[in-house]
This record gives structure tokens, C-alpha cells and sequence, in this order.
């Protein structure tokens, strides 16, 4: 397997996982048929569309490549014909979500500076071509998006578009940087669930 | 009436009852008249605005044309100022809601080709300028989409998205694809109000 | 201290205000760290990064510049370290708070102009940089914007927005311009604010 076909590989199970996340949140708050797909849709594609707006990539990749739109349909079906199956299944997307994350990080992070962006933007885009599309899901579905409130879930992200937009800036070989960077997000993202990690939360002072 | 006179015949009478639907929803939630002026315009303009940013028509045409902002004044103080009367006219504004639906997904999706995008953008960014609008209309008065939850909305405006499109692409003549398109999603959008089509929902396999 | 130099303090003063107003709104919600970063940040940036995104400024300053974050995580790290503090500030944030509204909607109404664009779009995209942040907050955390509802405080943006628009319309001195629109805008929103001026809100019809 040629490092590009693993690389598009990784990009689609990323999607696939993310839009599956999208349809189950759309299947529980019953929406339609047409409202699952488009969850779908939002939460896989969502994220690298204003990564590409933002870098002036237009048009938008999740836009212009039908493999996205396909892969939002078939989870959309799968979720609606086989919710038994996915709730089954809800371990491993979990896991292929994790791999998602980074993906998206690093691939986001490493896209923003090939199109000759600072080394900020390519760090913040990286994090939210990861993250925005799970945001859209939750604004969508009219609630405070959960990677706000819980979880080590941006933080993950962050890490691996640091360490992308470090190596490639620091000239580090593209052979093993976007690789240690997905594993490290792996990584921490699978021990805080397996620890239920959370990010410190306040006390309220007015309470 | 020449073609291009009907056309932004077409494209007023759409952004008005878009503009009329914004402002009476941001009137029964009691928002000032700024809110209200502003959920007019945004339901008028907001899917038309994304479209543009995402094909790089910059800036965007409901930014730069003051008849889009002027349209949304008149329709929030009709709103303010003659409730009554617009009650009276709810049945005339679902009807050239649904002209606007055909056309903003027949120009949508026009405007994309003619940026030199693929079908599928084209496709998408069709339905993203007819439905977007109310879509960012029911994000702001924090509500979940409508066009998520029910009614072939949506729906007959990908119809029309697909046929323009697929006319376009084929080569066949603007003379009658687009009216056929529009033609087309009026009569799905109009029987399926006639006769409360809605898409199929699922059972929650979770209750 | 030279007028550019004026400038950025002002930028950066303004962007403080919102940063904090965002952090201080989240950790009322209770959000996690990231969460409350997030807030300060999208509050703070938001409104500049959609302005720049359809005047085709990429990528947006919000992320290009490291100082917006650096704020930001600054804002969130006081709000979290000393919110008595921040309580016993809330009347001198309100007021930076009204001198970054007019700020941002002047230099968001003159960054369109010198970007070509009309007239319309330079004032609609003037009011969008100053209060498109504090939207995005609210709808971030699940509620419909304070702006729409009550208070003047977009309006005062868009008369900043429209003074700059016509003065550089009309050719009138940079000199004086801007300065004479943030300040009649900080002195509406101030005035409004002592006097608790609102827009008119409208009896319902449905009642």
C-alpha cells in the first residue's frame, strides 16, 4: 500500500466514522430522512469546509469530491436499516473516530500551510477542520456542542496539528511527522475515555 | 418582459416572501426591530451569502445589492405594521415561498457551474442557496432546523438542484430547463403541502 | 504615540473587552478550559473572520495574527483566575467593550472599502466585524443573540459602520473620520446603557 492510497485510506475512515456520528445524533433527535444525511453530511464534511474557506480552497473538497457526499449517504442508511447493528458497533466507532480526529488535524494543519498560511492559522485550521464538523452537528441539533463542555476531545486535536505544523515547519521528514502525530492523538484521546479524563471545569463564583 | 427582466422578476419576488417567512418568526419570538430586520434579511440572503463564499463570487451578491437589504426593510415593517394583513396572506406567501424555493436552487446551482465547479458542488450549492437562508433563520431563534424535521422542502429543492444541473451539463437549452426545474419544484412543494407529504421518519430503536 | 500605533491599542483593547465577555459567558455556563478559550476567542475573532472571508482577505487576520489568541487565552486565564475580579470590572468592560464595538465596525466598513467593494457591503460588513462575534458566542452556547432581542448596541454599530462608509465615500480626511465615529457610537451605546434605551419591540398579533 503506496502512502497515498493509506493516507486517502485514513481520510475515509475518518468520514466514515464522523458521519456516522452525525446520523445516530440525527436518528435519536428523530429527524427525517433528509435530515440524517445532511447530519451525516455536516459532521463528516463540515470542518474541512470552512478549513477551505478560510485557506480560499475553493471550492471546498467535502463540496467537489462525491466520495463524501456517498460515504454521509451509506451511513445515513446504515444507521436508519441497522441501528441494532451500530449500537453493537458503537466501540469501534469510537475508535475510528479517534483516528478521524487526528487525521483531520494533521491533514488540516498540513493543507493550511501548503496553501502558504502562518503557522497559527495552520494549528487553529487543523484543530478545526477536526472538530468544527462535530460543533455544526450540535448547533444543528440546538445544543452547546459537547467538545465545549467535556472531554479531552479538541485538546487531542491540538496536539497532533501542533506537532504536524512543528515538524513540517522545523523541515522534519513527512515519512514519520502526520504518523507520530495521529498515533500521540490516538493515544490520548482513547486513555481519557478509558479513564474518563475530563479538562478541569470551574466553580462558579456567582453560586 | 425579456428573460433576463423575468428572471430578476423571479429572483425579488423569491427574496421577498424568504424575507416576509424571516421576519414573522423573529416577530412571534418578540425580537426589536433590528432582530427583526435581521432575520429577515438573513432568510432572504443567508443561503445565497454561503453559496458565494464557497465558489469565490466575492463578495457576496445579497452584500453588494442593496435591493436584497431594501426588500428585507420593507418586509420587516409590513410585518410590524400590518400583521394582520400578512395573517391574511400566509396562503400567497407559502405559494411564492415556493417559487423562491425553485428559483434560488435553479440560479444556485446556475452560478456554480458558471464558476467552473464540479456537478456535485453544483448540486449542493443549489439546495445550499434555496434552504440555507432558513436554515441560519432557525439556528439564530435557536430552534432546530425546520427543513430537518419535515415537509419535502429540501427535497424539492435538490429536484430542481439535479435537473438544472444534469440539463447544463448535457448541454440542453437554458430556453426551457430552468422554468422546468422550477415548474417542477413548485408542483412537489405545493402537493406536498396539499396533501401533508412528509419524509419518512424512523423508529428510535433506543425507546 | 503615532496613529497607527492608536490604532493597534485600540484593536487590541477592543478585542480584550469582547474576549472577556465571551470567557466570562462561558464560565457561567460552566464550560470546560477549552470551552472557555474557545468563547473568548470566538467572541473576540468571529465577527473579523467572517467579514474577511467575504471580502476575500485570506487567511483572516483572526488567524494569522497570534496576538487575537494570545488575548484570548489571557482573557479566559483571568475570567478563571480571578473572576471577583473580573466582577468588580464589569462596569469598565462594558465601557472597552463599546470602544472595540465602534472600533471594529469602522475599521471592518474601511478594511472593505480598500478591498473594492461597495458601498452596501462595506457598511452591512462594518456591523458584522463589531457584532458577529457576540453572536456566534450565543449561539455557541444555545440561545438566541442578546442583539437581537434587546439594547441598542447593533445600532450603534451601524451608525459607526455608515458615518466611515460616507465619509470615505465622499473623500473626507482619515484623519478625523474614524475618530468621530467611534466616538458618536461609544456615546450612544454609553448613553443607552445609562438610560436603558432600547429598540421597540411590537405587541403580537397572535396574543
Amino acid at each position: 500500500m503506496t502512502i497515498h492510497a493509506l493516507f486517502t485510506s485514513l481520510d475515509l475512515i475518518g468520514t466514515f466514522a464522523f458521519a456516522i456520528s452525525g446520523a445516530v445524533a440525527a436518528h435519536q433527535k428523530k429527524l427525517d430522512l433528509f435530515g440524517i444525511i445532511t447530519l451525516a453530511y455536516t459532521t463528516a464534511c463540515g470542518g474541512g469546509i470552512i478549513r477551505d474557506v478560510c485557506i480560499g480552497a475553493l471550492p471546498p473538497a467535502g463540496l467537489s469530491d462525491w466520495r463524501y457526499l456517498a460515504l454521509s449517504i451509506v451511513a445515513a442508511g446504515l444507521v436508519i436499516g441497522a441501528g441494532q447493528l451500530v449500537q453493537k458497533l458503537s466501540q469501534p466507532v469510537l475508535l475510528f473516530d479517534a483516528v478521524g480526529l487526528g487525521f483531520f488535524a494533521v491533514f488540516g494543519a498540513h493543507k493550511a500551510l501548503v496553501y502558504g498560511h502562518s503557522m497559527e492559522a495552520a494549528i487553529i485550521l487543523g484543530m478545526i477542520s477536526a472538530v468544527g464538523g462535530g460543533a455544526l452537528r450540535d448547533l444543528l441539533l440546538n445544543r452547546t456542542p459537547v467538545i465545549l463542555q467535556k472531554e479531552i476531545y479538541a485538546s487531542a486535536a491540538l496536539v497532533a496539528a501542533v506537532l504536524q505544523t512543528g515538524g513540517e515547519t522545523l523541515g522534519w521528514s513527512l515519512r514519520w511527522v502526520p504518523w507520530v502525530a495521529i498515533a500521540l492523538c490516538f493515544a490520548i484521546r482513547y486513555l481519557s475515555l478509558c479513564f474518563h479524563w475530563n479538562l478541569p471545569r470551574f466553580a462558579n463564583d456567582k453560586e
